[in-house]
């Protein structure tokens, strides 16, 4: 029995061109009138997530900045997770070796952002993650963003804790996700699914993998496991 | 001759429920793919209204905080006007007089905001503007949130400012909203529209009024004016 679904944004309820696939939406907001938590999870900044969470019209429970930050529905208070310190301290790192070759980084949204960093995948993942390789910060590559990120966190751990918020088990979740940076939230949640866009090692860690690309499989396989999903007890306190 | 379209969200592209009606983003994306530049005014946040761009996936273009606020494409900055400082000022005077009868206003994303200050309709606007009537500070019930505003700007003195930058006029937009804040941007575009559910006085200023509500209203008043937009230079500089 599934309680709640947990879904990645780019790459899995958007279309090729990025744009959200309204498919997904409305997928969502079945699933969300059916009195199934509906949790959206991304490398994107919290305020991203709110406006997502609104305009689909979920709950307002989210994972953003990939686990470093999470909130239990709109009313919730925002909890970071990691040092950003240290994040920032490594992002001093890899800009001083990028700005001696002349490449400036560009930043994604840092000024709303509490854990993570983000920039654009102008300089090569490979190259910022031999910089940082005796740093204790882990680098990202989401394909759509370079992310720098404290150790040991990421939207598996952020799953852990939100589900535990929310008077449910991540069992009770059916997780779905494209990226590498998802496959950590695939294992962890009751069943880990992907869309057929996803990752080669992100389809390995999945018990089921969309015939579809996009939001097309996002539809296709959340369909797939609508009969295994139940409303929990609405009086549980969120 | 039409060259873009200039939207509210709230009311006009939402359904009833305040979800985005995915009607209206379908419109959205049949315009921008035609080369048409659409550009989205809210009384929001410029980081939720970024979020609204990217997942429509309009040019990037908006109005926010009612005008205080507009940025020209996804790469561009944002460009602030009117005094903020007044504004808290105004809302510190307000508080006090809440806080008396021993209620706590409910601040919209304070952290957010660069130009005006929103807050929940907990209170009555008509009480607000009681207290600030001696005060340099416009007060706006847009129906969602109560806003206090430098004097002079709204989404109307905005089109002229971003529609300059654009290399357009006001008179090539196509204006649609459906609250009072939306009456100077209506009367300053070429054309102003409303959906069926706007508010009388924004009807009286409309050159057209939706004969269906929200985002139904919506699609049906942008395809009635579809065959007047002209997709513009795309070499003029964004």
């Amino acid at each position: 029995v599934l309680k709640a679904l947990l879904t990645d944004i780019d790459g899995t309820i958007t279309r090729p061109d990025r744009r959200i696939s309204t498919g997904s939406v409305e997928t969502i907001r079945s699933l969300v009138d059916s009195g199934i938590d509906v949790v959206l999870a991304s490398g994107n900044t919290s305020c991203f997530m709110d406006a997502l969470c609104k305009m689909i019209g979920t709950q307002g429970t989210f994972i953003a900045e990939n686990g470093g930050v999470y909130r239990i529905g709109f009313s919730g208070s925002l909890v970071i997770s990691g040092d950003q310190t240290v994040v920032r301290s490594a992002l001093s790192i890899v800009q001083d070796h990028f700005s001696k070759k002349g490449i400036p980084l560009d930043l994604f949204s840092p000024t709303y952002r509490f854990a993570d960093i983000a920039f654009a995948r102008t300089v090569p993942a490979e190259e910022v993650k031999l910089v940082l390789r005796d740093y204790p910060v882990q680098v990202i590559d989401t394909g759509y963003a370079i992310h720098l990120q404290a150790p040991g966190i990421n939207k598996g751990t952020a799953l852990v804790a939100l589900a535990e918020k929310m008077g449910l088990a991540p069992a009770d979740f059916l997780a779905i996700g494209d990226s590498v940076n998802d496959i950590q939230m695939l294992k962890t949640a009751g069943i880990g699914i992907t869309v057929a866009n996803a990752h080669p090692d992100t389809k390995a860690a999945a018990q089921y993998i969309a015939t579809k690309e996009y939001g097309d499989g996002f539809v296709e396989a959340v369909e797939k496991y609508y009969p295994y999903f139940r409303a929990r007890n609405r009086s549980t306190t969120i």
